[in-house]
């Protein structure tokens, strides 16, 4: 082996508590006027929003085995998506995204180096969204991996979009396209058994660049979000698709006590997507409806506000909210109209 | 057995993700104005404070196995636990708590009804310190419990207390007794080894009701706060007691640049506590200068402050602040001075 190919892990415990949380919060850069002290006392202190303003708090959890895998999951990876799906729920309020802070379990095992790999993608996302990294807390753990992020947000008041204002007659809508994230977990999980049966064999991923970054790195739509500022339109309704499209209907309609219909020839799939679900012998819509983690915005507007919106070539309709009454259905390829059936990947249930 | 004894379990799945987050958060009171959309959306909608307050954010993350053993641990209490330590973040910043999230993972061998019990106990402290729970996350985990809390506060902005603004003359003060909750773990941790070692075997815990009381539901000094609002005193530096006095007076000495005296003698230690550590052959001040988790503050006051605080029996000056220059000492019972040493409790050294 040369040198240069050994390199040197340090032990979490070398550090100790306050060394660790020293040691990767460095050097952390603020980019938030509002936030007046970031970390190192017991709280962040964060200046109020402005007047008309109000602030959105949510929080996201991601555990090992669970929701990555580490054998295909790089922790930098990680920390970037961990970050990006909490900036999504406060884009589905049609918010913006301010302080986040972060709590990290982990294994003993696992080397400060590793720890720095997570926090290398956190601060990556951070800046991207213009968010700063003001507190969180990192322990030891008697096993895997678990990271839970608590975002901070705001938006003009009458600005924040709920589940509940769909109206029938609304334009339902989607951001970017959907079922590549699934494609990328199908992809990932095929090639860890692959490796996993034969580890001299090299996993296919090559040319699924696409649906490879969807999954591993998802990128939360604050474009749409400036999109809608810049054209002065408030969507009706609106949520993140972390769950599956149908699922996310059902959430919007049960909310709004209405029903819609669904255009499935319109749900729109990038191309990868198709080749991968072909690939497995499965629709593409299938990966689009149930897929989930597509970090997508699924969103209804009064129909009159269509031409108002600048770059409208980043959404797609596909569908109508219609009264309850109409139930929640979907017009599939063949013509025919079925109730939307929900399959959603379910944290708690699939596995 | 009767049939009286024969409980129902639940399993996780039965319910899945939406199904049980909508179990665990029915019927939540929201007791906060400022609430003005609690569980139920992307994110919570928080209204921003009144003029010349600014927000507070703190995150706690307790792992199984690290800060607690199931063995010992009610649910109920740990539930209470996760945000009253959140709480004591906040009342160490000297403001008051407002709303928290609440991140669980959790095995899917746990039930429904174990998961209740914790929210039971999430639910009586949110109550008790009058604190929203307005979101959380629920999901699977392949091993062991972490609980995350976020919580939100707010403070007038100039009544902020920071670590670092301790200065030469000022009394440093502490709540309450100190290293009650070192003495009830201590006790428990016996307790388990003995009747690991003799299942038959019931533990004697009579009469130590007050040290596992600190140890299994401390309470956050919100008491203490709204003493120093009626007193119109703001302390010059505080710091929740999470790790042991030694190691919380070294960051407040070193986050404010200055020196410090610590009088062995005047530490407040309950009687429980010393009857403990004399059954295990410590000195009681050995607890109370490295125990930790007593959720206590420890805080600075200018010397002409004391007069003016009402209830001044809830507080016991324990020494005062010098100059950098005459280091962090102790005036120990022997009458001799010496460097005051860290020994504190530390969650990623010590396991």
């Amino acid at each position: 082996m040369e040198e240069a190919d050994v390199k040197k892990y340090t032990e979490i415990s070398k550090l100790g508590e306050f060394g660790l949380i020293k040691h990767l919060t460095d050097k952390i850069e603020l980019l938030q006027p509002s936030t007046l002290k970031g970390v190192g006392d017991d709280a962040a202190v964060i200046a109020p929003p402005a007047a008309g303003e109000v602030m959105l708090l949510s929080t996201d959890m991601m555990a090992e085995g669970i929701h990555f895998e580490l054998t295909y999951t790089p922790l930098r990876h990680l920390g970037y998506k961990t970050v990006a799906v909490n900036v999504s729920d406060i884009c589905a309020m049609n918010g913006e995204p301010t302080q986040v802070v972060v709590s990290i379990a982990v294994s003993n095992q696992y080397s400060v180096e590793s720890l720095d790999e997570i926090y290398k993608g956190i601060k990556f996302a951070c800046k991207e969204y213009k968010v700063d990294l003001v507190g969180g807390d990192t322990t030891s753990s008697r096993s895997g991996l678990v990271i839970d992020v608590t975002i901070l947000g705001k938006a003009p008041k009458e600005k924040v979009v709920y589940r509940n204002g769909a109206k029938p007659g609304d334009l339902l809508c989607v951001s970017g396209d959907l079922g590549a994230s699934y494609a990328g977990l199908l992809l990932l999980e095929h090639a860890r058994k692959a490796v996993g049966a034969d580890p001299a064999k090299k996993p296919e991923l090559q040319g699924y660049g696409y649906v490879l970054q969807k999954q591993l790195m998802p990128r939360a739509r604050v474009d749409i979000v400036e999109m809608f500022r810049a054209s002065d339109v408030v969507p009706t309704s609106m949520i993140d698709i972390s769950d599956g499209l149908a699922s996310e209907i059902h959430h919007i309609c049960n909310a709004s006590q209405t029903g819609c219909l669904l255009e499935e020839l319109k749900v729109p799939i990038h191309e990868e997507t198709t080749k991968v679900a072909k690939e497995n012998g499965v629709p593409p819509s299938l990966f689009a409806l149930s897929g989930g983690e597509d970090y997508e915005l699924l969103f209804t507007i009064n129909p009159a506000d269509l031409k108002k919106l600048k770059e409208a070539g980043m959404i797609t309709v596909i569908g109508e909210i219609l009264p309850a009454e109409d139930g929640i259905m979907i017009a599939a390829k063949d013509g025919k109209m079925h109730p939307l059936a929900v399959q959603g990947w379910d944290g708690l249930k699939a596995k």
